[in-house]
């Protein structure tokens, strides 16, 4: 695999908490920044482009409540099939938790902006001038 | 097991579209919404109250985009353990909707708002004036 | 003015409140929502289309703190210019508030979607096959 | 006045993104973090305490779209009556922006959690250990 992981960092807003803690719909926004700063990082598209990834599903552990503060979030890219790709995520305190607040499983395919119809990940990558994996 | 299924309807807001389609971020907010109603069809508290319910773990599955409408979603308690419940949600397009557009299965705990520990089912049962299972 | 003014209903989700309450910022999303309704009730496109309207100004007075429950909102196209066109919106707790929650003047103008550059109300009317004004 | 102008930065996440660029009631977001970072420098408390304040009006010029990348935003408390406090806050694009995005006066008022009622300024600033003004 030739994608390495990515860092990305990420700051708490007020509006995502509710109940005294992080929503737990809001964290799949944190986890869709981090996985957004992995294909930039490898020169993929994300919001733009006429083929762009989505998610199949996603797996969350919830695993200790978020407060405000900054948090970090690991993305790795852990299985590619023709289709389907899959993250593996994890979200620590900022700068020096140790023990994950949250892991993830995300699966993701991919569709064409005009047609909605799925395509393989390595047309995806070919569009954004990258070789077949 | 006493409690009944519920069904909740639901609009999609211009907000919650991203990329052509909802975002995968809001479609929890979507299973959230229909959770609570599912809690106070049962009369239990949701949003205040001395203990509260929040997700652990959530199993989400994108079948189809989701586009603006109306949408409604079926929740159904699958397991109560000692801690955990586990819920299981299917959404559909309003109001003929036989397809699934997304289905998924949110486990929760129980925690106390003052202490952030937590608490059995039968607490917050207990809680919410209602006898233990 | 041939645009009547046009209620929209919705529900407030768990994930809207923070601190207690509605967040500031989620009032927006329910105001969008109502113009929405607006522009469907009308024939206009809204998130699809070659030209968009998009927020130039916002002016929203928060008169009462916003609960779980269902509101509903009056949007009524108060002034069109050529360019910029003034909506007033009016949040109610549903069915029968009488007092609004919220009031809000919202400006809104016209880009198209590929060039990102201005159009007028006569456009994007042309755009939807309504005569201009 | 007593309190300096505070800088925010913030990253934009995809799910702010909705019709090519950051959705008007996301902007709202971003601002309230900015001003949660005002409070915090200054001893503030914001998210809890027995006083919090909350927003009364907001009146928002959106100049540019924004789109994914950092912004930074200046927040200063403009005026201070007895019962509302105004901020006035600018969001560049970061970390060279000179010309505004956004533009916002932000009215704000103090509420007592337990009973919903209004408080000053001066028995806010008490609450959190700082001398009336």
């Amino acid at each position: 695999m030739q994608f390495e992981a990515v860092t990305a960092q990420l700051s708490v807003r007020p509006a995502d908490i509710g109940a005294g803690h992080v929503n737990n719909a809001r964290v799949l926004e944190f986890l869709e920044y981090a996985r957004w700063v992995w294909f930039r990082r490898h020169g993929l598209a994300y919001t733009d482009g006429p083929i762009l990834p989505l998610v199949t599903r996603a797996e969350v552990d919830y695993r200790k409540e978020i407060f405000m503060g900054d948090i970090r979030i690991e993305t790795r890219l852990a299985e590619n099939g023709t289709h389907r790709i899959l993250f593996e995520q994890s979200m620590y305190a900022h700068p020096d938790g140790l023990k994950p607040l949250v892991t993830a499983k995300v699966h993701s395919a991919f569709v064409g902006v005009g047609d909605r119809r799925f395509r393989t990940f390595d047309e995806f990558l070919a569009e954004n001038g990258r070789p077949a994996l």
